[in-house]
């Protein structure tokens, strides 16, 4: 059905002087958690930040004289444009990247700084889209598709071929899937060196295109894909892709916003490595597999995400997990009645991180108050401990 | 002068099996700083998340059947705790930490989960380490020193002969210093296998104990030790390591707290990786070296630090790197003010985070008031144009 010709072996010595040796993380956390022996491809770890590279890297390489002297242009505001960007650069090729008028600036200069052009154009990313493939019709400039084109799978697929060379027992390979590029590129490699390998393809829950096609077994659109895993955040998947999907994906996985925090945490705490939310995924579903004893590889597809960003989803991510809890109680608008309250919270071992006491909010008797304090704690044993304690004492817990 | 024969090459076959094998990263953006070629040594990615494993394995190992019976004890909040309990544990010895009485819960059950015991004592570090020593004398526990020995000493120093065998090309490895343990193990092995190598220690200006006690040739024990490199703020070295240092390091920085800070927040954004505060030291420490083109190695020493200390850093070195800032601001107050205010913002693409309009402001003239807008901005030529444009407008910047 697929009629091309993938050569993932020499895609990858094509790739070596270029591209980052990412090597497997055996994580002994997330394998006592699912009970399997889980293995991390940090390719957060990669050049550019992501495994965009490799897909980039290996289309435009392959692009003739002609098409290089034409310049390549391409619509993206995030780890694609960086692949590009550095790709082109690398191989002395002018790059147009056009991003949404509204990017921000450190962005821009992300990519800026690699060389390439950049091109504001456009108020969301299919109107951007439309203009960079306009550009390419109208000027001569060679596109580069982010996902749906069979060099750029190839080039993705060198994942599995250097994870199977590393570790040639890996029965399971976990993949966050957008576009479906790379899990198209993984699953192609990854059978052809083992036809028993399993490949498991994962989603945001809000954001599941890709299983939603296959399920209907025809590409359906989503109107919505509110997810802060933004670079997975696709719509429609390609069609070179869900072909590939249907054919040689074997399991899929979806995946909550509050599981990804908690995997944000988990990953840097036990890690401490960085991911975007989308290169979470694979890490996420370890959780939720239905087998056990044996060896996963769950790639972590990559690592950029602006800084003030992750200190939202720290504090976003130890909330969700019970280690920052907001309580919101009922004092007497007397002296002395916040002192004993805080009390409690130095008995039970909860550091205060900050009291909003608010005269004006409305309490449930007059000459009653609302305070509301925000507390460190250690999970929700912790956190039910901390509440029998204040309900012993009569506070009332909103 | 040091009355001990070290063999690093056995270490390190006794560790290997053991141990996360931490490969060198050549990091491009701080090449490009410092006009070095830079590596970095993530022992911020090792097994316990610190080098200090190797340390404790190697001494815990060479202890006689006699001491392994009666087992062992140590006084540590930190990473020595945790390499003390995880090679105990793989040992099958008996370990006792004791850590002071207000040590956070999630580093006591950091520690509990290799199996140690944990005792809470003392108020300060001294008053628990002084707690240990005379358990062991009174209990026959064996005591495991974090630094000042010579096994410990030799165990860290199979760090340089990893970075030596994956790269023999390294001219310089620069270290950060607390006790002095890991550098003292360093310079001696990588001395040992390369005579011309430089060896390089970094200290936080406030705990710069060792290059202080080593320019007053005898060791000098600290006042304070007032910073956020928490691992490294040791008042009073160790003796053996103080001989060597003396004899065997080539130079020494020291790096300030807003140093730290911006490399806390360049090592996640270029790299992805978590560091603890003193583990930075080295790579905040190639912003001020005097020579170029050479091949260096930073050893990140270790990536152990609470979730909502790593948001807080966070956010203050974004603030430090002129990446978020405050403006405080006088208006009048009248309606449509702040409007105006606020499309000089949005003029200027400074992205508001969070505005503080205080009625009740002192503001320099009656019925004007005081605003605080904190944005994130983009660098200090961003916060210039910014603040040009608002004196444009005729608004004072307080």
């Amino acid at each position: 059905m697929i009629d091309h010709k993938f050569n993932f072996k020499k895609a990858s010595e094509l790739l070596k002087p270029v591209i980052r040796n990412t090597t497997l993380i055996k994580s002994d956390y997330f394998s006592d958690i699912s009970n399997n022996n889980v293995y991390i491809k940090p390719e957060n770890l990669q050049m550019t930040g992501s495994f965009k590279i490799r897909g980039a890297y290996n289309k435009i390489s392959k692009l003739n004289e002609d098409e290089k002297n034409r310049g390549i242009i391409t619509a993206s505001a995030g780890n694609h444009a960086q692949g590009v960007s550095f790709s082109a650069k690398t191989q002395n090729i002018e790059a147009i990247i056009c991003m949404p008028e509204q990017t921000p600036m450190i962005k821009v200069d992300g990519t800026l700084k690699y060389g390439a052009k950049v091109r504001l154009q456009g108020s969301n990313f299919d109107q951007t889209n439309e203009y960079a493939m306009n550009l390419s019709k109208t000027q001569g400039y060679t596109y580069i598709p982010p996902y749906d084109d069979y060099d750029v799978i190839e080039g993705q697929g060198t994942i599995a071929f250097e994870i199977l060379k590393e570790n040639p027992e890996i029965d399971y390979i976990l993949v966050p899937v957008g576009g479906g590029g790379l899990i198209s590129g993984v699953a192609l490699c990854a059978k052809e060196i083992n036809p028993k390998i399993k490949i498991i393809g994962v989603e945001p829950k809000n954001a599941a295109s890709m299983q939603k096609s296959v399920k209907c077994n025809k590409i359906i659109k989503l109107d919505s894909t509110d997810t802060i895993a933004d670079g997975t955040a696709v719509a429609k998947v390609g069609e070179k892709t869900f072909e590939i999907c249907k054919d040689y994906v074997d399991g899929w996985i979806s995946i909550t916003e509050d599981e990804l925090l908690e995997s944000f945490i988990e990953l840097i705490e036990k890690h401490k490595l960085v991911s975007e939310p989308s290169g979470l995924l694979s890490i996420a579903a370890v959780k939720k597999l239905d087998f056990f004893n044996k060896n996963i590889c769950c790639i972590i597809s990559g690592g950029n995400i602006d800084m003030s960003f992750v200190s939202q989803l720290i504090d976003k991510g130890l909330f969700v997990s019970n280690r920052i809890h907001t309580f919101r109680l009922e004092i007497s608008n007397t002296p002395g009645s916040l002192e004993k309250l805080l009390s409690i919270f130095a008995q039970t071992k909860a550091n205060i991180m900050s009291i909003y006491h608010d005269l004006w909010g409305e309490a449930s008797r007059y000459k009653n108050i609302f305070v509301e304090i925000t507390a460190e704690i250690n999970g929700s044993d912790h956190l039910q401990k901390i509440i029998e304690k204040l309900q012993k004492e009569g506070y009332k817990i909103d």
